[in-house]
């Protein structure tokens, strides 16, 4: 983009007054400002892994419906077992056997049993389970030929090897929240209560635009001078992890009103519109200006106190989250996972975060830092036998392969002037 | 299934001599006898996140191909600033500018800089860039009419502020390894040079059986005595998590025959083969038998020291494993995390690990065990301001909505009898 040059110094001056927050504040700020999603979807339990629920969800019956045993045994009445010792054995008439999956009908009178297997329903006469290893056929009964009899060697207490009706879940309880992401042992939840459908909430819809004369399509050779596009495409990774359905709407050349042109329209398509803009000073006023000319409330914050990522614009147009990140890729994709990522979630209406994936370990070697911002240096882990070491993938912040190179990012805290060799530090998994 | 009495309990009396391994040593002598895939198939870069490369890749040119300036400023050659200082400004003559996403065809003589932006190439001549805080304007020129003056206030070293050529990646570096399961950043990495498709491994098929007469697809309402079908589901979940595509086969009756018929046919169509059968031993047993029927080397082992899990078995017919899992469905999803996840890693070719996602945590209260036996307890995490908490979610090991109710597992280790309230545990997220 061809400014006069002094309207460029001027804004590089101004560049200087940057609203700069801690990001902890900065996130908050923007969350606050931002609604779930309300629209939803209904979809079969089975595919709903990783999307999030809308209501709260109860349950239609108990679980299980049926008293269970857990054992191999024969389903008594407690009672009966009562004094049974290896000494001095009680003894029970076998009456029949209960089949899986059938309803256990037999009615026990005093002192009788029936066989079952592990899972199988216990007889409504029946209290208690007596486990396989704890008896002995009396005598050589044919075992198809009900009654006979068996020893017992312990008595068991009414309830002992038994589920209960509902002991897994009550009927009408509540069994998932709504802003539930389901996980694989959520989606066994709802079905083992025959919920084979459920309300989820719409994938936001993440539109990527990327800005600067420089960059080109990765599809493309660029020219001495240009660039690969290649922000647009980790950041839709991103995305798809957090739940998010990115549109990749390509390169927009630095100007003014291209980029509003646009932002506009991508705003009016999607549910947030990330500009992954150049790195200059005079590119990101122009993002900023743009995100304001967009609506109300407009530019929330501009820049935070972190590295890499400082330059970071957020702001709101119209109820809807507009990110600008920085040209450099590191910064962008970390600065997408601080905020972007939350604003997904935010989206999404998540009632509980996942607990941030991270490892202790400690460290190999000191890490400089200045008090006053929080650091994110990308880091590789090792595991040797006496736990986790973390060694920094040094590098200018702005070379992607620092990246691919780490597990993950390392945190210098706000007001820590560095970090040192041996130190136990906190590492975020990617 | 209606064996005759005697021999089921023959049968249960055989239990008593299972094979039990710890499970560190059961699943690498699973993985002892599997090789990956050998198939693979080329994918455009950008869809392949989360899919796992077959070959090492090397950077095609340089990244970047040319030298950029990392700061908005002034493209000199150093030796010109060389003195210069807030009391004693160098001067130096700006002879043009350099636009983004062209080539810096302009030739520097002695004293002479172009302006550049953040990311812009410099010319051949220049070899720093003093960044535009560090000068000023000299005098009053018009900057559209080069050449014009500026002071200079620091002197700058060559390749300050400078990104060289292949200073993030050198021409024909490795830069991915075979094995890697692509994360945004990687996808990134790769665009930047141009890559833009790549030889990814087949995805593993997960053929997953349930046996039991008393299971129901969930799609069914269960009678008296009959449950839901759960753990395919689950383990289907699992599996998508982990990079495989599972196939749900339904429900097999209790029958060698039929669960053998079934589970050859599992084995020829897919890479893995799953039976989540039921829980009592004469069942398990028939498991075992079904896949030493199949081929050889058949059953590697049948039961691990682990609470919940322990009648886990594991095969290998003609190369590919075999997982018997228990019935239960809390047993079954932490037993498919400790055997089944690993194989698909496996099958895939990972090359590394990704670290496991666990957390540091302080248990509220205690966790009684019994030494000789690995336990995995079902957990809910809360954050506080000292960290994170821990507090186990109790229940029979087969109640499914303890997991829906945790967030990770604490793993209390084979050689300790429990772990007590206050101490720091690891806690492996799900």
């Amino acid at each position: 983009m061809k400014l006069p040059y002094v309207i460029w110094w001027r804004l590089a001056e101004m560049a200087e007054f940057f609203n700069v927050l801690p990001p902890d504040d900065a996130r908050a700020l923007l969350l606050s400002q931002i609604q779930p999603l309300t629209q939803s979807e209904r979809l079969p339990t089975i595919e709903a892994l990783g999307r999030v629920t809308t209501d709260d969800i109860y349950a239609p019956h108990p679980l299980p419906a049926f008293r269970r045993s857990t054992m191999d045994g024969y389903a008594v009445r407690a009672q009966d077992t009562y004094g049974a010792s290896e000494a001095l054995p009680g003894f029970i008439q076998v009456v029949g056997e209960v089949h899986m999956g059938h309803a256990a009908d037999v009615e026990l009178e005093v002192g009788q049993a029936t066989l079952v297997h592990t899972g199988a329903m216990l007889p409504f006469s029946a209290d208690a389970v007596v486990q396989v290893e704890h008896t002995q056929l009396a005598g050589s009964p044919d075992p198809h030929d009900y009654p006979y009899e068996i020893e017992i060697y312990r008595a068991v207490a009414a309830g002992q090897n038994v589920i209960q009706v509902g002991e897994d879940v009550p009927e009408q309880a509540l069994i998932i929240e709504a802003g539930a992401m389901l996980r694989p042992q959520d989606i066994g939840g709802l079905l083992a209560l025959g919920i084979t459908s459920i309300s989820v909430r719409r994938q936001p819809r993440v539109m990527i635009l990327a800005t600067g004369d420089e960059i080109v399509s990765p599809m493309e050779t660029p020219r001495l001078g240009q660039i690969r596009d290649i922000n647009s495409y980790a950041v839709a990774g991103q995305c798809i992890r957090a739940g998010a359905l990115p549109v990749i709407m390509g390169i927009v050349p630095d100007d003014f009103a291209a980029l509003k042109d646009a932002a506009g329209k991508a705003l009016a398509d999607g549910d947030i519109v990330v500009m992954s803009a150049g790195s200059s000073v005079s590119v990101r006023d122009m993002t900023v200006d743009v995100i304001d000319s967009l609506g109300e409330p407009g530019v929330l914050f501009h820049g935070v106190a972190t590295r890499p990522g400082k330059p970071t614009i957020a702001g709101v147009v119209n109820g809807k989250p507009v990110l600008g990140l920085p040209g450099n890729p590191v910064s962008a994709i970390i600065q997408f996972d601080m905020f972007g990522v939350p604003v997904v979630y935010q989206l999404l209406g998540i009632n509980r975060l996942p607990p941030r994936e991270r490892i202790q370990a400690r460290l190999t070697q000191n890490i400089p830092s200045e008090s006053g911002r929080e650091d994110y240096v990308p880091a590789r882990l090792e595991e040797s036998p006496d736990g986790f070491w973390v060694t920094p993938v040094f590098g200018k912040s702005n070379l992607i392969y620092t990246l691919v190179n780490a597990d993950g990012l390392v945190k210098v805290p706000l007001n820590r002037g560095g970090l040192l060799a041996g130190e136990s530090v906190e590492v975020r998994l990617f």
